[in-house]
């Protein structure tokens, strides 16, 4: 019987803990109950598991609970494809209010760069956010405004050109608004960046998420997945980042919160249900160099996009105390930028370049 | 007797013709002329070389012939180091206004990444660059406002991980002021990023730039020297992006432009003096994939600096009929991102970080 391998280390970077999960399969619980970590998360939760249980009816709790869960399922729906990396966890404090875990892998042989990462912060926020917020119709009347925001952010890069790379993020946030009362909202958003076209897998990636938003009403998928084709667009390049998704912000269905959340949590699923699925069917797909090289031509394409236009990089990056670490894991390990790079009418490479000029409906918008 | 073995192919992208230029040495002159190319340029220039030289005293022709020797002179002086890659020289015009010749170079033994850009465009100013320049002092009343600008812009990522990379641009401007006045002014710069610090390397350098400005006042080395090291700085890794150089704008010495046009001159001369000679010393030095790795990583942040903050490239890529390709050629041709990486105190990665995190003065700022 092999004995748990797993050890924590401290980096001395600020308030950092890193853990190192080399544990595995069975012995994977008996790791975890080495740290009694609870509900096997992947490490402990930011607020305390006692104060999330005594106060199961909050949202921010709720929120919370969910993250840390999914973060554990999908962390360990990713593990099961992977045979030589191990998640990295690295259990960070944020100076001004809250924290959050960051769980990457690099450097395996299915998955070359993945990242799953949490964060649960509170605080004030700058004047600036508030303008930025109350421009997006909220009503903030006092600046800086106490806070919190909760979400997890994913973007895993698989080594294998036709396991596509795939990207999701869910997010809670309230606000003061100044006059008594708490406003809050939902986000979030899931896409695809193949680096081959397969229309089965897109097809069904859309069916997926589809199915999870007809559950709450008729229009929203329609609404999200324009949305993503819009966000995720390189303007000078004049192409899409990949086959798109679902994208949304400010969303609140009615009062009672339980609605939104529970559209968050079948977004969130479907994105785990849809996704490994495609790892499994192409992470053993025979490849060379030339699929190699467009790939990481491809992946200097992402890169673009996340330093140049992505919001919550952005945001990220100009956040002084923000942990940059966890913002920019979502670079792939390696990336290409080859002078007037052309791709040959009618191959592989020109069919995916033709779905991104020219963004698909992979399923019919609405019923 | 080799024979020349130029040709030239036109790429039928918009009105972009592209030589690649495969002879060499003493074939070199028989290439051009085969062309019919006046003085060896890299391509014919964007005004016409007869205008160029019937209007010699106009300050817009000066400065283009000066940038074509410069293109010239410098692509030159590189081929001579890389036996296996050849320029790939492409002559664009701009829909608006102008045109631009782009030389690279990829996947050379020596130089695995390289462009020597020029461009020479006019137009008219769209508000919010009017905007820009007079929150910059210059008095422009009427927008759009008429405008002239050339320059050369070159960035060399060469293979040998003990070669740096350089930067420099060098340009003017010219705009209407909407009061029949003509406002006019230089830019430019020059820097140097290595990937392992060489101090004689470091100081040589900042001695040939501080030379070629002491020659036009004692100030202007210290100011363009701090410049530089603010203005390539990216904030988020709190590091510059390398040991520095010279960084300035707005440039006017006196009303008679030949004394600003002499500096400029001056600072393009001492950069190729300073450059050509560490290719030469490194290009053949002796590394492994420990080097080549920590290279990559900082190819990243080179990555992250120029599309995040430099605004050159931020401007062109906001601008609709640029040409992408060119602007996006300072990109490396492979850069890497390792989440959490960390250099070994003491090593000599540590030693270049430390420069790169308290900018040093090479040598005196003043006389």
């Amino acid at each position: 019987m092999k004995l748990p391998l797993c050890f924590a280390t401290s980096l001395g970077i600020g308030s950092v803990l890193s853990y190192k999960r080399l544990c595995r399969n069975s012995d994977e619980i008996k790791c975890r109950s080495f740290f009694g970590i609870p509900e096997n998360f992947m490490a402990e939760p930011v607020t305390s598991y006692k104060e999330l249980q005594a106060n199961s009816k909050s949202m921010r709790n709720k929120m919370e609970l969910f993250l840390m869960r999914s973060q554990r399922d999908f962390c360990n729906a990713l593990a099961a494809h992977e045979p030589e990396a191990s998640w990295r966890i690295d259990k960070w404090e944020r100076k001004s209010g809250g924290g959050g875990i960051s769980c990457v892998m690099q450097e395996g042989k299915v998955l070359e760069k993945a990242g799953v990462n949490i964060s649960v912060v509170h605080g004030v926020l700058p004047a600036k956010a508030v303008e930025s917020m109350n421009s997006r119709g909220k009503a903030i009347v006092k600046s800086p405004a106490p806070f919190f925001a909760c979400g997890i952010s994913s973007v895993i890069h698989p080594r294998n050109p036709y396991v596509p790379t795939i990207h999701f993020n869910y997010r809670y946030f309230e606000v003061d608004d100044g006059n008594g009362k708490t406003l809050s909202w939902f986000g979030g958003g899931t896409d695809l960046t193949p680096y081959y076209l397969n229309e089965e897998d897109a097809v069904f990636f859309h069916q997926m998420l589809k199915k999870a938003l007809m559950k709450h009403g008729p229009d929203y998928y329609k609404k999200f997945k324009k949305w993503c084709d819009t966000y995720f667009y390189l303007p000078h390049r004049g192409e899409t980042r990949g086959v798109g998704g679902i994208f949304f912000d400010d969303l609140n269905i009615s009062q009672t919160q339980d609605e939104t959340f529970a559209l968050i949590k079948d977004c969130a699923e479907a994105t785990f249900k849809a996704y490994i699925p495609m790892v499994e069917k192409h992470k053993n797909s025979g490849y060379g160099l030339a699929e190699r090289n467009w790939q990481l031509i491809r992946r200097g394409r992402y890169v673009e996009f996340n330093l140049i236009h992505d919001r919550g990089t952005q945001f990220g990056l100009r956040t002084p105390d923000a942990r940059i670490e966890s913002i920019l894991m979502s670079l792939p390990a390696i990336a290409k930028w080859e002078y007037m790079h052309e791709v040959k009418g009618g191959s592989e490479e020109d069919k995916l370049m033709s779905v991104l000029k020219t963004p698909v409906d992979w399923v019919p918008l609405t019923d």
